[in-house]
């Protein structure tokens, strides 16, 4: 099994210069700011977005300073929605650590993730004249309305699977498809290029929301507080499938530990309906499609790259 | 006394064009979102912000049609600070009405503040190539900024008068001070025309605050609920100038008021202090320097209306 940073292999070098210019714009001179801002650079992430976003851009043409940036971007918005993430799920452990509403309080929490927001926007003002700016801002209003919309389902069992693929694209898949596309044009890429990289972000984003779903109910010990979607009544998509494999007296058991918020039930139910192994293959298959989205760009090392990761999501602990 | 429409009569027609496009940025058709926009729309606040940028371009130049994007931005950015403002003092009313964390709770208002902001930020991507998308990215960096500072010093009434001054020059006066001289620019006018409607705009913005903290603390009926500063433990000018203007033990008696959030007490000792009157020359002062600031422009309706504006400031109830 390949390492994420295996995979990251050919963009290497351009995802140290990322990492340099996150670390410049979270460097605050004010002492509190400053005390976030390391603290979240303790906790670092997978850097996942601006790995598939370099290689979409390295795959389809040359990457360039704007890439970089765009790349950074892409990580501190994941950031912000993180920090406003955890206040809404009123969260108090992210990979392993205590989150910024648990260690700071609401107050400082909605403000940073406003911060972290404007900071990302404001990197990408010095490229004002390539529609990467208006097509960040365009996702992230789409992020905002799928994060509304299925904060509005919540605990609305009738939720189908097309509205939660609905959801999932906007709240999550845009952050990847708008970063594969706009990276794309960047490089030089060819309109059809760019959409077919908008594609595959698309379908990977969307597969990554499913993977994490399972997650959340799995067993597997990981370095984030797990059952928060339950918890939240969040209307996931192992949930959905095993409403939909159950019936009469299993399915209410469901529902009903569901509406209570029982983690242990709900998870014991939806893992008996055969929910999570079923999940595992619509993101295989979302996956495939993703793979084959790439088919028309050239055969070379950032593509393979993207083929690797498509694998090492679904093979990933 | 003049009314604010009043004042605002030299650029009411671009004031209804702005209350348009505000109005089309806040009717999604998502249900939930739908519901909030409306909601928020109700409670009409006075539409300062616009009216100044409305009136600093027209002062400095010819309005064009991306002073009016202009202006609805600086109320939908103002929009987005407001609902987390409340979420951050766990607020229940503003302008008479239940805000929309006491109605729909933390997570919708959170997410309703980002898709206010990223709402105000995409209407101004139509004007890529003019700065003010730029500017006001930057700006609203400051204000997430000057808030984080405001709460790292909450209940510290070591404060000084200056780092109160810093303050809220980025918390406030940094929206009024950026809308005047984008607006201006955007209308055409000079750069030294657009510094001095800058200057004019860091001072109106000031004085605005420091007659917001007054009536925080005042006995009048408004149709917001009144004391959140001392409640959320925030140091105000009037609390800053009446600690400096006691001293002993009446001294100790406003701080222990303050710390244990005892409003009743505190209103009591500030004001017996002289403090708010105090306050209020001091934001005379200021409106004056912003008089002054307005001389170098050429006599005309909007600058008459600046003026008056800033009267209407101080008197107002």
């Amino acid at each position: 099994m390949d390492t994420l940073s295996e995979i990251a292999q050919p963009v290497e070098n351009e995802l140290r210069a990322v990492e340099e210019i996150t670390l410049s714009c979270l460097s605050s001179a004010e002492e509190k700011l400053g005390e976030l801002e390391r603290y979240t650079l303790e906790s670092k992430g997978k850097r996942i977005r601006p790995i598939v976003a370099l290689l979409s851009g390295a795959v389809a043409g040359q990457l360039r300073e704007a890439n970089l940036y765009l790349a950074a971007a892409s990580e501190l918005i994941h950031m912000a929605t993180m920090v406003h993430d955890d206040v809404i799920d009123e969260a108090a452990v992210r990979r392993g650590k205590a989150t910024i509403n648990a260690s700071w309080g609401n107050p400082v929490a909605v403000l940073f993730g406003d911060y972290l927001l404007s900071q990302a926007f404001g990197i990408l003002c010095r490229f004002e004249d390539n529609g990467i700016l208006p097509g960040m801002i365009q996702m992230t209003r789409e992020v905002c309305e799928g994060e509304i919309y299925q904060l509005r389902r919540r605990y609305d069992i009738s939720m189908t699977e097309e509205e939660y693929r609905g959801t999932v694209s906007m709240k999550t898949a845009s952050l990847f498809s708008t970063c594969c596309r706009l990276s794309a044009g960047l490089a030089g890429a060819s309109r059809p290029a760019q959409e077919s990289l908008s594609t595959f972000g698309r379908r990977f984003g969307t597969a990554y929301q499913i993977v994490d779903d399972c997650l959340d109910i799995s067993e597997e010990e990981r370095g984030k507080d797990r059952f928060k979607d339950i918890e939240g009544g969040r209307i996931t998509l192992p949930l959905i499938k095993a409403l939909a494999a159950l019936s009469g007296e299993e399915r209410e058991r469901l529902a009903l530990a569901f509406r209570e918020g029982d983690v242990k039930r709900s998870r014991r139910e939806i893992t008996a309906a055969g929910a999570i192994a079923a999940c595992r293959r619509d993101a295989g298959m979302l996956l495939d499609q993703a793979r084959g989205d790439l088919s028309p760009l050239p055969d070379s090392l950032p593509r393979d790259a993207l083929i690797r990761l498509t694998r090492f999501l679904l093979g990933a602990p």
